[in-house]
Parts: C-alpha cells; structure tokens; sequence
C-alpha cells in the first residue's frame, strides 16, 4: 500500500513532508485538501489529525501529523533510501539542536513575515507594517547566529544535508520571493547555505507539483 | 567528566532536562545561571547557546541547548539507563507525533497562561484578561483532543511513560496550581494522566532542587 499525504501544496507545513518523501525517492499518493471548503475540519480530517491541520500522512495502518513528527518517521524508517537525512550518535545530537531551533527560533518570526508579507497580500488584506518591523529585527538576528553557526559547519548542524536544513525550505522558498529577502543578502555564509538547499531537486519537484495547480 | 546543566530551576525548559536526568538515574552537576543579573546574556553563556537561553548543557566535549534536542539526546544515548523514554519503529513515530503536539499545540498556549497567571503576579504586574480567557478556550480545545485520545493509549503517544509526557511536566506543575486547574479537572483521563505523571520520582527531586532555592 502506498504512503498518502493529505495536504495542500501551499502548506508549508506539507510541503515539508512532500519534500522529505522525494529526497528518499519514495513512491506516494498526494491526496489534495480543500481548505477554503473548509475540507480540514471536516470528521473525516479530523479522524485523520484531530487539530483539523494539514498535513496528515497515512503509511499502511499507521496514521500521523505534525510534519516534522513525519518527516522523522521517513528519515529513520526508510533510512536506507534516498538521501541520509539523519545521522547516529553525537552528530545527531547537534543536528537535533538545530532542527529545535528551525522550530522553535526560526519558524514562529518566519511564519509571521510570511502571513504578513505572502499570505495577506494574496487575500487582500493590508500588511501590518510594524509587525514586519518587529519580525524583521527578530530574523536578523536569528540569521546573525546562523551565519556564525555557518562558519563552524557546512550546513546548520553538520558538514551535510538533513532534516535541519530540510525543514526550513517551504518558508524560504515564501521569504526569498519577498522584501525579506535583503535580510539573507546580508549574511553571505547565510545566503550561500539558501542556495545551497534551494537547488535540492526534491524542492524543485514539490514546487513543479505547485505550478500544476 | 560528568555532565553539566546550565540553568534556573524556575524555568520550565530546564526543569525538562533535570526531569529526564533524574529518570534516568544520571548523574550531573547543577550550573544556576542568574537571569537576574543577565547572565544568560554574557559572553561566557553565549558560548554555550548563542539564543541566551536556558538551559545549555555538556557533556564531556559535547555542548547541547534547547530543552527537546538535550532531552532526546539523553534519551538516546543513555537509552539502557533508568527509565526508557523512548521505544523503537511504529510505536515511536506515534510518540513523535505527541512530542510535536506537546511542542506546537500544548506549550505556545500554556506559556501564555504561565506569564499572565504565574509569572506576572510574582513580578507584580496585571495579568490581561482577555489573554487569559482567550488562551483557557484554546487550552481547553487542546485538552479535549488529548481526552479522547487518553481512551486509546495510557498516556499520550503509547501504553509507556515517555518523553511525550515528560516534556509537559515542567508547565504542569505550574499550571496546576493555578486557576487553569479547573480545566483539567473537567476531563477525567486527562486529570488521571497528570495526577499520573506528576507523581514521578524524577519530578519530585526536581521540585525539591527548586524548594531549597
């Protein structure tokens, strides 16, 4: 039986799943959630994921959420496919550390940039400008300790790609196409790690799947 | 070398990380950082964890921060010491899922209510209201999703006490003790699952480490 994500391509959350599943070369079923119809919050979603949140991913019996909770199940159940996107032991541990800091450092300031700066626009609403102010000088400083962190390894936790890297890709494919793009400029060692992990074919394959739509 | 932990044993996060140790029977030597005096702020602590954040922690060459990345850490390479805190292959990716929903759903509403109901009194400051009646509906929410979950699996991701359910201790002990109780004690499972967990050793020794502050 093949794995299924339910999600939307424009979910960041699922385009993280989507992207770990092509790093691994991994056959799977998309199927779409219509969340303007408000399909998420629906009992059949929500027996899916009871937070009523995309993505939610089946594998045979086994039922999960929470996207970074499922792109750890890939990388370590289907660790001998694709690309290595963990390691063992002390390594690891670093690259733990890092993937805590996408979560808990990076993601809330680079959500919000996103909301205000992506997601308003699109929906028509009007950009707060002082919580872009806000956010901006919180993600400069974020990148700050990236660019110093960049200087130790080649990427945040280790000398290669894994789900550190990973998860940060669906918001920087949203904030490199927008005004927040200066604030990467300005960290050469930074910008240098985005090009890198933006040139990742498992990327460019979810961001084709986006186009179709 | 044994291992050390830079810290405040008022802060939830580092109580995380003396909570796994103390499961695991470790031992380990206690650094108080005083956030009073901004010492998570100096070069010194910088060196440790660039965010200025509580806890760091060492061991032998090895330096860690964020609470989650240092608790998996001990986890993993402890794993045949003490409590098992994690288990292997299905069961694990299912906890995973409720480590994310205790990191991304559970910890963003019960700090809120920690600052407006806890923290500020004891700085002398108002508690918002309307912060808090908007954070007690979403807690709510949370707690009922984790009912009916708690009539599948004795705590939250499997049959077996885990990190899961160790990472909510530390806002537990303060929640509890707070008007927010009266949330729990309107959901029988959940009541039995924190009186439960709460009733751990490794809690115990931590709160005592906190009483003689």
């Amino acid at each position: 039986m093949v794995m299924k994500v339910h999600g939307s391509v424009l979910s960041t959350p699922a385009m993280r799943v989507l992207i770990a599943l092509n790093e691994k070369g991994l056959e799977f079923e998309f199927v779409p959630v219509d969340m303007r119809a408000g399909e998420h919050k629906t009992e059949h979603f929500l027996a899916l994921n009871p937070f009523g949140q995309v993505p939610a991913f089946e594998d045979g019996d086994l039922k999960l959420f929470e996207s970074r909770a499922i792109t750890q199940y890939i990388a370590h159940v289907y660790e001998d496919k694709g690309t290595p996107l963990v390691c063992e032991g002390k390594p690891m541990a670093t690259v733990g550390v890092w993937m805590e800091v996408e979560a808990h450092q990076f993601d809330p300031v680079a959500s919000k940039l996103q909301w205000e700066l992506v997601l308003k626009p699109k929906f028509g609403m009007a950009t707060d400008a002082a919580v872009v102010e806000e956010n901006e000088a919180k993600l400069a400083k974020v990148l700050d300790i990236y660019e110093a962190r960049l200087s130790q390894s080649k990427y945040l936790g280790c000398d290669c790609f894994t789900l550190a890297a990973l998860h940060h890709l669906p918001a920087l494919t949203n904030l490199m196409a927008s005004p927040v793009k200066k604030l990467f400029d300005a960290c050469p060692k930074v910008s240098a790690w985005v090009a890198d992990i933006m040139a990742r074919p498992a990327l460019a394959k979810v961001l084709a799947m986006r186009n179709q739509q």
